[in-house]
């Protein structure tokens, strides 16, 4: 597997130096591995913390900026980040009215944010944390215990993020992270396997002919293999997946997401298929993003994140956003 | 290889069947093939009109909006599109300002929008086309005589989009476009080959170990085959083929750009060795962008686009932008 590298031991050392070059309106480390908004901390304001593994790229350093995180920790590889990270993210943003830590859930991410959360609370910052399991496709896997965190922690992030920025106090910013976990169901389908720089082979073997449903951001394995589908069968399965764990009963936010090979075009006619397949079953969607967002290096595939909104989270998502990967508004 | 797909033959329709269910702020019509942003004709505006063949997303639906295009025309596959959908979009976006055509420097395309510029004055619009041949790698090639348009595209679509948008009149809208493309100059490195739906197989043949300097968009011949580089290496290639053409003289815009499959961290870290490289030879860059830009599938691999830029082409970068794929400022 050929990869734009240098050598595997600097990629995500690499990797922030590119953002920082590109993004002169972040403070990024890429030795301590923390990225910050320039202006934090910002007075009055909740901190927002995530971190994670790298290989997800955009998420979550590309989600820094006003009116989403304020600070994120990559750690290595599909590795999570340590405690120090989180720490130094927690004093760098924190303007005395606390910090809110976004975890997914992952064994190693939620043991080096617990730990984190302690060592920042001696410090002196009031940390709340929020775990993000929104992948319906397997309770308990190599990497979790209960549900896996994916797409939803995009959603996660916009909408704690803009109530933050609202200047909301840290049990509401917690509270309202929780109601739209709480609101998020995923799953995800890998046509092909991706390679990690350490093992420059593929994760996992996904024969010619087969895909892989309910697949996780890190080549976990999913629900089953079957032969291969076309996108609109992916759609009517994925939405079964996703509805029925879910069961909306308004209108929806909708994330077709990209695993990171899988060309636009196609992403764009696998929301069509989504699309079709929540209106045949009575579900209107309000927004759709489509695109790469949590990714998982060079797997093909896609995954589809639903969020069932009211008007306060309506309200939220359109709020302005400023981050390299996630823009609008003013 | 395995697609997200239905069949070989709607991935376009299908592709626009979800642009349109994704942005309800563009009118999109699948059959006529044709994308327009929904306030058009803006009065007093030039309309700018660009289009090619699909596969290459976001480029060019994906950049219809204020601020940058007014339609695109996408073709099947990296096949032209056809002089009708042209005069239609023209017609869609004519305020009585007149319409600048955007064309990538390939065959059929400059055949198809100049027959499309002789009927659309037939229907009284006036129209002004301007080709972009910024592509260093090779002159002449399976799809072009002269310099293939490619990275630049974007840079002209922004900046004299920005410019329409104030209220440039279409002589000078021209005249910024034509500029653009002189001050454009683009080099770009596959690792992979890409994938159509229809031939269903990769559309070269580039062996492990090996990758392919100056490659096209359409997979066409580059310069030279080499073993496989490091990123710094592929950068300081790749800067000096775009640098020792462009012979810039001030700061410089950079298009970091992915042809697809190549994940979002490599790019970055890309980033960080093009950067570096600039720096060495003196030269400053005023902004980055880094991503999926002007696509080949799923081609692994990379592109570099540097503008030569002014105080008034930084002002136009920097103005507002409301597309699907690039969006800033109001």
């Amino acid at each position: 597997m050929k990869m734009l590298i240098n050598v595997p031991e600097t990629v995500v050392a690499d990797g922030l130096r590119g953002l920082a070059a590109a993004h002169p309106e972040l403070t990024v480390d890429p030795d301590t591995r923390v990225v910050v908004r320039r202006d934090a901390p910002v007075a009055g304001k909740v901190g927002l913390v995530s971190g994670g593994g790298s290989g997800h790229e955009p998420l979550h350093a590309g989600f820094v900026g006003p009116g989403m995180l304020d600070a994120a920790c990559p750690g290595e590889i599909f590795t999570s980040p340590v405690p120090d990270q989180m720490v130094r993210a927690a004093a760098a943003v924190d303007s005395g009215a606390g910090v809110l830590f976004v975890v997914k859930n992952y064994t190693g991410d939620v043991l080096n944010f617990e730990m984190a959360a302690e060592l920042a609370e001696d410090e002196g910052v009031q940390v709340t944390s929020v775990l993000v399991d929104d992948d319906v496709a397997v309770t308990d896997s190599t990497y979790t215990a209960g549900r896996r965190g994916t797409g939803g922690t995009l959603f996660v992030e916009k909408l704690a993020g803009a109530a933050a920025e609202e200047g909301a106090p840290l049990d509401r910013v917690a509270a309202l992270a929780r109601r739209v976990n709480d609101s998020c169901r995923s799953f995800g389908v890998a046509l092909a396997a991706c390679t990690t720089p350490a093992k420059g082979t593929p994760t996992f073997d996904l024969p010619a002919g087969e895909l892989e449903l309910g697949i996780g951001i890190h080549g976990e394995p999913g629900r089953e293999r079957r032969g291969m589908m076309t996108a609109r069968e992916i759609a009517d399965v994925t939405v079964d997946a996703v509805v029925g764990d879910l069961r909306p009963d308004g209108p929806v936010l909708a994330l077709v997401n990209g695993m990171g090979a899988t060309p636009l075009l196609e992403l764009y006619g696998f929301n069509a298929e989504v699309h079709r397949a929540l209106t045949e079953r009575g579900i209107a969607v309000a927004r759709t993003l489509v695109g790469n967002y949590v990714t998982s290096l060079d797997m093909a595939g896609c995954s589809l994140t639903l969020c069932a909104a009211d008007d306060e989270l309506l309200r939220l998502w359109d709020a302005p956003v400023r981050t390299p990967a996630l823009r609008w508004g003013r």
